[in-house]
């Protein structure tokens, strides 16, 4: 690809050493913060210095690890429960995304394998040495969990951005809203993969990125890192997602994910919903892009998926020099909405494309695997 | 009504001045401007000082009067060329409100016939005493065709209140977007009129206020003057009408109109056809309040409407303390769409609820008139 991905990682792990860029100084500055201790993850993941459901993943996966390393403890078990707690700790920054929940699940379970294998083959012995080769080797197991987490990410981004290229033809205009870009995800990211793999192969697309209130991450970030890619974008407000579909400029909505139910309903950022009902009534297909870990089939539907709500002064407050509106106002902030499954065209994952019946059909990507 | 609106109208014209609320400033600040010269009120017009169709009809129209008042000229046919050209300047300011060039062709109009009666009353004499005599009446009849503008909006908008309000119920959640409000007219408001007047008779509506990007009228106006009068407000970014709509919380829909052509499709602040199109797929029901001087038969439909296109900096640089997008970064903003007659429910005129077809029941306003 001809962006230099390398550059912009939005999770770095090199030399022991855990790296998040600090999305909030973007676009203005490209500035790495060190994770020190459990708090630097947790406040990062809850300031969306990381964001993106796959990038905090990533980034919750390492950050457990770094958390955990210098921990002492006289038994493998206590030790495992701190961990336990940690993650516990950890996964409470945000709850809307599931790759949060999804990651540290993943890296405790991986915990508890390693563990139970351990005393099936040693249940013999026992003793503060033994002891202490096992804590040694939970962290090295926790550290190559988290690296292997970071890979797959790569990996299911990198088939997302084929399978999706499938569905795009080259000159198309596409609108995207918030930012599932490489930044969202270890790298390429869900629904940007496509754009970056087709412009490599001279597709040509002309963008349209939504500024996505309150954060900015459409203006910030998606133009952003599209514009350093040199793809064409042009960056509007949410509200003139409907005027540029009827100008005829938009033919597909690719757009990401942050918890998509058993029966297609997808979590996303806010706004995603009336994107997608726009497109609707424009007859213009829209595409979500759910990375397998991203679906929760313990989920029903999207009722049942709990959406983050964050301060008003978000709203009229941040990024501005003075208030923006008066004293005292009453808000309402929610970070996310669901897109009620009819909306959606087509499921992108890494697997491949997914069509409904949704409720049948996603669960088929699980059964496949065994 | 509960609401002190003699403090806060947009446009004030005693003892010969003409004095515009600043709504640049609001909400920080409530500062009124004087408009001295022609350019001041060009001035004011575009860079939104004044905004709102009918309040900026009723601005130009007093605009034009101080801007000829203390003209000099030969002959009242010179004086008039004058009036004609200083007309046709301030309606350079903004090509997408009919309210503006409205009230100027209300004003040369009425000037003309003005000065048709003299030559009819007096083709025999001339002299300059006489030329004089013309330009102080004409002078005279320009600032009284201003007030008359001014106090027939007045009326309107109070007969839309009454108007809408028979489709309102007390305890509804209304969602409204930009600002239609009492600083958008001479009083009271096109849209919000029936909030104020439902606030008075004990109503207790729920509004929903969209931010209203780039300009942040929902912010900054809406939600202003609502929590001024006493009215519970809740402000969203107008990528949450979707989900507002989905929990339940909007009863109706009510928005403002810039210019609505013959067929019912009315040009709006931009984002309102989206509102629209999310409104008809939630079952809502989304009323268009339109005074019979934004309705512009001589325009068939919304496709004949010219949109305003204003600066990319109002999306990333304005209002911020920073740039929120990277340098260079290509942007559309248009500051109006046209939302389709098929979208709207009814549209509210200071004579009554119209309802389709439009383009048989619009004609019929003006032909009753005859």
């Amino acid at each position: 690809m001809k962006m230099n991905f390398e550059d912009i990682v939005p999770v770095r792990f090199t030399e022991g050493k855990l790296l998040l860029l600090d999305q909030t100084r973007l676009p203005g500055e490209e500035v790495y913060v060190e994770m020190e201790t459990k708090e630097d993850v947790w406040d990062a993941i809850y300031k969306l210095k990381v964001r993106g459901a796959p990038a905090i993943g990533v980034a919750a996966a390492y950050g457990l690890y770094i958390s955990v390393r210098d921990l002492k403890a006289d038994t493998a078990a206590e030790f495992a429960a701190e961990v336990r707690e940690i993650a516990d700790y950890l996964n409470s920054s945000r709850p809307t995304a599931v790759n949060l929940s999804w990651a540290l699940k993943r890296m405790v379970r991986t915990m508890e394998e390693y563990l139970e294998g351990c005393e099936e083959a040693a249940a013999e012995t026992g003793g503060s040495a033994e002891e202490e080769r096992k804590i040694h080797w939970v962290k090295e197991v926790l550290r190559m969990e988290a690296g292997r987490i970071h890979e797959e990410d790569v990996a299911a981004c990198r088939a997302m951005g084929e399978h999706g290229l499938s569905l795009l033809k080259p000159g198309m205009g596409i609108l995207t809203h918030c930012n599932a870009g490489t930044i969202a995800t270890a790298k390429y990211g869900t629904c940007l993969a496509p754009i970056y793999l087709g412009h490599e192969r001279g597709y040509d697309f002309h963008m349209f990125a939504d500024e996505t209130r309150p954060l900015l991450q459409g203006a910030r970030l998606t133009s952003w890192e599209l514009q350093r890619a040199g793809i064409d974008v042009t960056l509007i407000c949410d509200n003139m997602a409907s005027i540029v579909m009827k100008n005829g400029w938009i033919d597909a909505v690719v757009v990401g994910c942050d918890r998509m139910a058993a029966n297609g309903d997808g979590a996303n950022k806010i706004g995603t919903s009336g994107v997608a009902i726009l497109a609707k009534e424009y007859g213009i297909p829209f595409y979500m892009f759910v990375p397998t870990s991203t679906i929760d089939l313990s989920t029903a539907t999207g009722d049942d998926i709990v959406i983050e709500q964050r301060k008003g002064e978000e709203i009229y407050k941040m990024w501005y020099e003075k208030d923006m509106a008066p004293a005292g106002v009453k808000t309402y902030n929610p970070a996310f909405d669901v897109t009620d499954h009819k909306y959606i065209t087509a499921v992108v994952t890494e697997k491949g494309v997914v069509y409904p019946p949704y409720d049948v059909n996603l669960r088929k990507l699980f059964e496949e695997e065994v």
